[in-house]
C-alpha cells in the first residue's frame, strides 16, 4: 500500500500513513491531538486545520464557509490523505494545550482550601496522610551475624521500633542489598499505613533530602488537573493541567463509551488518559519540582463514573444502556502499577467512589469539599462542567441527579464556544440602543471565541436588549448590521466581534442553533434541580445555600445566570463559587487519611434520582428551555425587571 | 557495520548479526540455547557445534582434537562469525531439550508422594490449598435496583454467604460486567484465602467445567521441573521439565551471579528462567492438559538461594562475597504478575524460604518432604544435585551446610560427563582380569557420555580393578589398550567405550583430570557431612537414616558410592533415595496451605554452618579426596574388601 508523509506545523511532528488515511487519525498517530468533540463524525466543526500543501480528498460540509475553503481551512475528520502533506494546526486546537483553572502552588493557604480543610478538622479528622519514616541503622553483617538483608531489617525494626508484620514489595526488595551497602546500612525506611497493616514502600539514603510526595488528580471529561504535594510540609509544590486526550475519541462520555466498545478501543481510550494525559502531566510536575517519580507514593483520583471506568480500563458499556449500571461504585484499593501510573509502582491509588452511572467520584469529592455531609442547612450544589450534576441536601439526606446538559457551559456544541482560557470572551454587555456589544477577553490577546460565563452574559444581554425573545429566536425587526441571516445554515445570527478584530479574522457570531443548544443545557440544569427538590417535597425557596463548581468559571455573573433561568431566582447572598471542587476533594483525600473513609460514607449516603424516569421531568425540562422559564412566578426579580422596561 | 546471517541446523533458526559476533552469543539471540556450563569462557568444552559452511575466526583450544577439527567441530564460545554461516547443533546440546526426572501424572498415588503427604497429615495438617468456590445467582439490575455490579455481588455474598471484606483485583473487576451478563447473573466466584482475608480471584460461568489449578516448580540450577495439579481432584494432570535456560550464562551459581552484575544482566538472566524456561513449560502443560492459563491460581517455587534471587530479579551480588549475605530468606507474598509468570496474573506465588546464601528453598522443601522436622531419630539428608547440600538432625535440631561439590554429580566438569538422560551410561562394571568394561545405557540408543551414577560405578570399579590408586592416578603398569596417555592434555586416560560404538564416533574416555574433579566433588560432600556432624559432637555412627535426593539419580549404587568414599560406611539398610525432594516439597506446599507455614518454621529452625570458616574443614576435605579416604578406619567394609584382594 502506498505511503504518504504528513507533517504537522508548527510542531513539525510527522507521520507516514497509508494513502487514504483520515487526517484526524493521522494527527492522532503523529501525537498531534486535535480537539474533536463529536469524535470525528463531521458534526461539530471544531477540528479545523489549514492545509499548507499536498493532495487530499474531502467530504463536503456546511461547517466551512467559502472563505474558509479559500484559505485552505478544512475539517481534519473529513479530509483524507492522498499524498505527502503539510498541515497547520493551531496550538489552542490541540488537546494537550488546553489549560484549566485548578489549585496552584501556595494555594494551601488559599481561603477555599483552608475552608475545606477546616471542615474536616472540625470533625476531629487529623491532617495525616498515612506515611511515616523510620531512620534506622543496621549492624553490618559478618560471618557470625550472617542474617539476610531483609531479615536483618525486620529484626532491627522489631527490636528498636516494635514494627512487625509489614508488607514489602518486590521492587523494594530488589534493590535493598545495594541501597543498604551504598549507605553503610544507615537508611530511611518509608512506610505506608493501610487497612491490613503497614507497607514498606521505600528505603533510601537518609542523609539526602528524601521527602515523600503525593499527587491529586481531577480527571474531567474535558480537562485533567494534577497537583503535586510534599507530604512532609503539606505544601502544594507544583500544578499542571491539560485537555483530556480522550477528547480525540469524542467530547462526551457517551461517545467515549461507544468508542471503548470497538476492537481495542477500551485499551486505547484508557491509554489516552493514563499515558497520554496523566503521565505527561506527571512528567511536567516532576520537572517543575525537580523531584524523582519514585518518591511519589500516594495518589488520589476524582472523576465521573465513566472517567473512572475508562481510567481503570473497566468495561463501561452498561453505564450507557438502561437500567444504567456501572461496574463498580467503590473500586478496590490499587497500586500505581496496576493502572500504569508513572510514579512509584507500589504507590497507593485512591479512586474516589462513584454514586451511580451519571454521578461519579468528582461529585462525591465536591460534596466532601463543600461540607454538605455535615451541613445543618439545605444546600444546592451544582457542578457545571461538561455535564451538570446536582446535589441537594444536608447532613441527614443527600439527593443527587445528573442533567444532560452536554458541554455547553465549557463552550461545547456552540459554534463560537470555547473554554475559559486566553482568547475567550468571558464578559459581555450590549448597549440597549445601539445593540453594540462591549466585551472582556481573557489574556492580552485578540478574541477567539466565547466561554461559558460570556455566553450567559451574551444571552442575558441579548434578551434584555430585545435581540432574542423568550424562545431564543433572533428578532428580524431590529435595525443593526450585527443581526443578519446565515444563508448556509438558514438561521439568524448576531455578530459579537467583527473579523477584523478577531484572532483568526473570522467574525465571532452566535446563531439560533447555538442559542437553542445553550437553552437546552441551562434548561436541563434548572429543571433537574427543580425536580430533585420536588422529589422530596421542597422548592427553590427552601434552599439556604447554592454552591457552584466546575468549568463555568469564576467570572460567572450570578445576576445574568438568573436572568436566563439557569440559576434559581433567590437571595443573591446565598450563592457562592467553589471552583474545581473535584480536585479540591481529591486534595483532601490525599492529605487526610480519614477523608478516604469519609468519601465512602458520602457515596453510600447519597441517593441517586434517575431524572429520565421521573414522571414530570420532560414537562419541567421543556418549560425551563425558555428565557428564563414559562412559569415567570419562579423568577420574580426577572419579571419585575422586564416589567420596568 | 557488516551483517552476517547464521542459520542453525536442524531447527533452521536464523539470525542476522554483526560481523565478529561470538557464535554462542549468536545462538542465544537466535533462540538456540546451547549448554555452556563455563558460561562461554572456553573452559568446559561443552558447546561443541559443527560448522557446515561459512567464514569464521576462532581461538585456539586444547579441548578439540585434530579429528574433531577435521570434522568441522568447533566450540561455539571460541568461534566468531565472519560471513554467512550454517551451523549444526546437536539437539541434546540444546538447553531446552534437557529432561529431568520429576513427578508424573498419576504420581499422587506414588509411594514417595503418599509417604510425604502422610507425614503432614499425621500432624493434623489438612489437604486444603486455600481455594473455595461459591456458586451464586444475583438478582438482575433494574431502575429500582440499580446498584453497581461489584456492589451487587458484594451485597449477595454478604447476605447469602456471610462473606465480607474480600479483596478483588482490577483484573476481575475489568470483565465483571460482561461475565455477569453473558451468564445471566449466575456465576461461580472463586476465592483464595490469605493472611489478610479472602481474595476474589475469578468469576466465571458456573455451568462449564471450571476447575482451578496450581503449579509447583523446582527451579534447579541445571534443570527446571513443573507439575500441573487440579486443585479440586488433587490430581497431578501434567508434568514438564527442561534445562534451565540460564545455563547459557554459566553452569554454576557463581558464574550466574557474575553475569547478573553486568549491564542488563540481571534482567536477562531473570528472563531466561521466567520467560525462557518456566513460561515455556507452562505453555507445554496447558497444551497437554487442555486448560486455560487463567485458571492456574496458585504456584509454588523451590530453588536454591541464588535461583530464588534470580527468579525474582533480586540483586544477588552479596551472596558471592564474604560474609555471604542473601537479600532475603523469606520473600514477601507475591502475585504472578509481579514476576511475569504466565498464569492468572493475580495467582498467588509462594517461594519456599531460604536458609542462607548456599542453602536454599530447595533444601527446605526437601526437609519438609523427608520429615526430618518431626523425626525422633538422627537423619542425614544429602541433596546431590549441581552442588551438594547436607542437613543433619531431627525434630529438636537441624544443621545444614553447603559443599562446593560443583556439578560433577550431574556430569559437569567431567569431559565424558552428562546428565542422566537417554544416551547416558548409568551403570558400569569392569572385569578384574581383562579390564574390559560392561555398561548399561539409558534408552535404546548408542552411548553419548556417563552420568553421575555411572561415574561412581566407574571410579569404584577402576579402583577395585587396580586401574587407579587411592589418589586417583591411572596405573602405567597395567596391560590394556584401554589405558593410554593423552598427548594433548598430558595425562593418562581410560577408554570406557570405543568410538565405533558411540553416538558421535568419539571414544568415551575418563582422564586423570576428570577423576581429580570427581574426587574433589565427593570429598567435598563427605567432609562436609563429617564436619557438620562433628560440629555438634556426633560421628557417622550416630546417623540412623541417610536420605539421598537430587540429580544423581535412582540408579546410584550405594555400595559403590561407599567404596569411593562419597557416602559413609554404615549399615546399608539405613540408606534411602527420595528423588527430586525439592519438587516434592513444592507439591506439598501447593496442596497443603499449612505446609506454607511449616516451611517457614523449618527455615527458621535450621542452623547454617559455614564450612569455609570451620577450622578443621580444609584438612577434612583433603583427606576425603582420596579413595575412599586417608582414614581407612572410617571405611571398615572397604578396608576388608581391599584386604581380601
Amino acid at each position: 500500500m502506498e505511503k504518504c508523509t504528513v507533517i504537522f506545523k508548527p510542531s513539525n511532528k510527522s507521520i507516514s500513513v497509508t494513502k487514504g488515511t483520515n487526517l484526524l487519525e493521522a494527527a492522532r498517530k503523529a501525537g498531534v491531538f486535535i480537539d474533536a468533540p463529536c469524535g470525528g463524525k463531521g458534526r461539530c466543526g471544531k477540528c479545523r486545520v489549514k492545509i499548507i500543501s499536498g493532495d487530499y480528498k474531502e467530504e463536503i460540509t456546511s461547517l466551512l464557509t467559502s472563505e474558509d475553503r479559500q484559505k485552505g481551512i478544512r475539517l481534519a475528520c473529513l479530509t483524507f490523505v492522498e499524498g505527502d502533506m503539510i498541515v497547520e494546526v493551531e496550538e489552542s486546537k490541540q488537546v494537550q494545550n488546553i489549560l484549566v483553572e485548578g489549585i496552584k502552588p501556595g494555594d494551601e493557604k488559599n481561603e477555599r482550601v483552608l475552608k475545606a480543610s477546616k471542615l474536616l478538622e472540625e470533625e476531629g479528622i487529623k491532617k495525616e496522610c498515612g506515611v511515616f519514616n523510620i531512620d534506622i541503622e543496621l549492624p553490618e553483617p559478618s560471618i557470625d551475624d550472617n542474617v539476610a538483608d531483609f531479615e536483618r531489617l525486620k529484626r532491627e525494626l522489631k527490636v528498636k521500633y516494635n514494627i512487625e508484620n509489614f508488607f514489602c514489595s518486590l521492587n523494594v526488595l530488589k534493590n535493598m542489598p545495594k541501597i543498604l551497602r551504598e549507605n553503610n546500612f544507615k537508611v530511611r525506611a518509608t512506610f505506608l499505613k493501610g487497612k491490613n497493616g503497614c507497607e514498606l514502600i521505600r528505603i533510601k539514603a537518609r542523609n539526602k533530602e528524601t521527602s515523600t510526595y503525593g499527587i491529586c488528580v481531577d480527571i474531567g471529561t474535558t480537562t485533567v488537573a494534577v497537583n503535586l504535594i510534599d507530604l512532609e510540609s503539606n505544601k502544594i509544590i507544583a500544578a499542571a493541567s491539560s485537555g483530556n486526550l480522550q477528547m480525540q475519541y469524542g467530547g462526551d462520555v457517551i461517545s467515549r463509551i461507544i468508542y471503548a466498545s470497538t476492537e481495542g478501543g477500551l485499551e486505547k481510550i484508557k491509554s489516552a488518559v493514563v499515558d497520554g494525559t496523566i503521565n505527561r502531566l506527571i512528567d511536567e510536575l516532576v520537572k517543575k519540582a525537580n523531584i524523582e517519580k519514585q518518591d511519589i507514593i500516594i495518589s488520589t483520583f476524582a472523576g465521573n463514573t465513566t472517567m473512572t471506568h475508562l481510567f481503570l480500563g473497566v468495561e463501561p458499556a452498561y453505564i450507557r444502556v438502561e437500567p444504567y449500571i456501572p461496574a463498580f461504585r467503590e473500586c478496590p484499593e490499587l497500586k500505581a502499577k496496576d493502572i500504569g501510573i508513572d510514579i512509584n509502582p507500589e504507590a497507593k491509588v485512591i479512586v474516589i467512589p462513584n454514586v451511580a452511572s451519571y454521578v461519579g467520584g468528582d461529585i462525591v469529592s465536591g460534596v466532601l469539599a463543600t461540607g454538605i455531609w455535615k451541613e445543618e442547612k439545605n444546600v444546592l450544589f451544582m457542578d457545571l462542567g461538561t455535564n451538570g450534576e446536582i446535589v441537594f441536601g444536608n447532613k441527614d439526606l443527600m439527593l443527587t441527579c445528573a442533567c444532560s446538559a452536554g458541554p455547553a457551559f465549557e463552550g461545547g456544541e456552540i459554534s463560537c464556544g470555547m473554554r475559559a482560557m486566553p482568547g475567550a470572551i468571558d464578559e459581555i454587555s450590549i448597549d440597549r440602543k445601539t445593540l453594540e456589544p462591549k466585551i472582556r477577553v481573557i489574556g492580552n490577546v485578540k478574541p477567539k471565541g466565547i466561554c461559558g460565563s460570556g455566553l450567559i452574559d451574551l444571552l442575558a444581554e441579548m434578551f434584555l436588549s430585545g435581540i432574542i425573545n423568550s424562545k431564543g429566536e433572533i428578532s428580524k425587526e431590529l435595525e443593526s448590521d450585527r443581526i443578519r441571516f446565515d444563508e448556509d445554515l438558514y438561521v439568524m445570527e448576531y455578530v459579537v466581534v467583527w473579523g477584523k478584530e478577531t484572532a483568526d479574522g473570522r467574525d465571532i457570531t452566535i446563531n439560533e442553533i447555538d442559542i437553542s443548544n445553550f437553552l437546552k443545557a441551562k434548561g436541563a440544569v434548572y429543571s433537574g434541580s427543580n425536580v430533585l427538590l420536588k422529589s422530596v417535597g421542597f422548592s427553590m425557596d427552601d434552599v439556604d445555600k447554592v454552591i457552584i463548581a466546575g468549568g463555568i468559571g469564576q467570572n460567572l455573573h450570578i445576576e445574568n445566570a438568573i436572568m436566563i433561568g439557569l440559576l434559581p431566582d433567590i437571595d443573591r447572598s446565598k450563592f457562592s463559587y467553589i471552583g474545581n471542587s473535584s480536585l479540591l476533594g481529591a486534595y483532601l483525600c490525599l492529605l487526610y487519611e480519614q477523608a478516604r473513609d469519609k468519601v465512602k460514607e458520602i457515596a453510600d449516603a447519597m441517593t441517586y434520582v434517575e431524572l429520565s424516569v421521573y414522571p414530570s421531568y420532560m414537562d419541567e425540562f421543556i418549560s425551563a428551555c425558555f428565557l428564563p422559564h414559562t412559569d415567570m412566578n419562579l423568577f420574580p426579580s426577572v419579571m419585575s425587571l422586564l416589567n420596568q422596561k
